[in-house]
């Protein structure tokens, strides 16, 4: 039986932890530094990959960016979420930052053509925090999600600026076969729109308007305008309580 | 740009961890007490929390009266999962278990006014159980989670005693702003209810009245009388399959 | 107040995690065959069962097979994600691929009369992946399951061959009472069914036949027919936005 590198899980996950620590902190910065170089040239090597490290320098070149996009999207959260008490709470105790941060770093690598790389370190955060967001996916600025245990981000969603998600949502694909490999599966959020908790949408042409509300629960697989407030129309039966929930 | 000090999620997570190990196990107790002591002292140092010594009296005080309260916990698992094989079995692989003894202990540290700790606390096992329940909700005795994978339950929720809550349920504000801070923004839920897998309960005045039953994926804004059985009327279309799934 | 051995919840993680990695790297099978065995010795100690090298000798019988299944799997999850980027990619970085490797390993010590153990196991997986397969369930060849997060898969369904199931979706019971312990309280469902995201399916005695398709967010409590496909009629309101999502 062919054998896996299985345990390089392992790696990845502690490889990812500390590029988390040394971009926001700036002593995990110095005394990683030489363990991540190593570290990402050994995964490199042990899934066959060339040229470790030239991109492992192209890589170190774009955390700054990483960081300032980051900073803005912490200040997302602060804005946001009635809850937060200050703005180092947000990097110390909120998932959806957390699962952001991630995404955007295993994102550079993506567009560095790293395979492989990348879909384990969103599946590390997965992991940690059950949002699912594919390293090949396109966000913009000041992104903020709430809660997100459940949401799921497809491989070619389109997501601007200043979208806000919560949990359980899904931008997916509304058919599933092989050979829709490179087209366009997953919608495509304009700015400033808010998605409440377990919307679900699908598909590769999809548009949500500008500054559209799509509330709680609602499914769509057609177009919204910009400026739309879409809900779902739920009928609730409430009637005294007999025998279970069976009709 | 601005250090945070993110490394202290590793030192929140193996101290929430032996925390539970020694509220149950009373070798743990003895074998982490000062290392429990030690850390916490620490915790709050990091954070620039005051009176650290005195907090953490007053927490162990607490102890006890956790310990009894999960223990009422744990008798309404084993009374109510027809899956549940002992006692024990609650104590080592319930989530929906793990998950309440954290909270009772982040809620703990909340009450004493101890600031982002016990966000870090419930992220920890929000991380490892996708249920999110934030430290300063208000829950009462015998409360049962069944598989629980993406329950969120709200800052200012209020729960009764004998509630029963299954996995994807939100108890959640139905206006997310940052200016209702103060407010009491999510719902209340009156003793004996039951709210079945995926059902929204949404804003800060609505309570759900005594014994009531809320169906598997119930969408509710307003308030519910005791008693009540509240269903979902879904329609479903059955058809033979011809070619995909839009329509 | 009585004592759990809570910590065994440390020694279970380590030693599921070792198992998998055996199972797939042979280097890691020789390293860890030693630690393995009396790992598993020790756990059984700590739970009072008895026979516990017998048991062991079954268990390592049975490993081959459970691997031939999961290669397998891994099969049909290459087949079935356009988002997938090689067999590799699968074993090291699927959540659904992860999951049910645990499933396959901890339904053998189920089906060894192992208590306690098993669900310990499937506690440790639901944690890393969202996904909740009971031990007890019985599940055929070529499972897929895309994301993951939220699945919830009871005691006694029923899954036979080339099932494919999407995130958050639950195969449910519809009265959960605590003497319906050993009835079958779950779904079956035939070969060669999809179910779509967020789908509810509840009750013992409901089957969903073959070649069906089950749309996203459908919820059931009646069976299906074979080659049916079932869709959720959703109405939904679009409108210009004006003052929040309360009507």
């Amino acid at each position: 039986m062919k054998s896996y590198n299985v345990c390089l899980k392992d790696t990845v996950k502690t490889f990812t932890k500390c590029l988390f620590y040394s971009l926001f902190d700036c002593e995990q910065e110095e005394a990683h530094s030489d363990y991540l170089e190593k570290t990402f040239l050994k995964i490199l090597s042990s899934l066959e990959i060339e040229n470790g490290e030239a991109i492992w320098e192209s890589f170190k070149a774009e955390l700054p960016k990483v960081r300032l996009q980051l900073d803005l999207d912490a200040v997302a959260f602060e804005n946001n979420d009635p809850a937060s008490y200050s703005l180092e709470e947000i990097y110390l105790a909120y998932p959806g930052f957390h699962a952001i941060s991630i995404y955007r770093l295993s994102n550079t690598l993506y567009k560095l053509n790293v395979p492989i790389l990348p879909r384990m370190m969103s599946e590390y955060i997965h992991g940690i925090t059950g949002i699912d967001i594919h390293p090949g996916a396109t966000i913009g600025e000041s992104f903020y999600i709430d809660h997100g245990t459940g949401i799921v981000i497809g491989e070619t969603s389109i997501i601007k600026d200043n979208v806000k998600i919560y949990q359980g949502v899904t931008l997916g694909g509304i058919q599933v076969s092989k050979d829709l490999a490179k087209v366009k599966r997953h919608p495509t959020i304009e700015s400033n729109v808010c998605i409440y908790a377990n919307a679900t949408i699908l598909g590769g042409d999809i548009v949500i308007g500008a500054n559209s509300i799509i509330g709680a629960n609602v499914w769509i697989t057609h177009s919204v305008p910009e400026n739309s407030l879409v809900t779902y129309k739920t009928e609730i039966k409430i009637r005294p309580k007999k025998n279970g929930i069976r009709e």
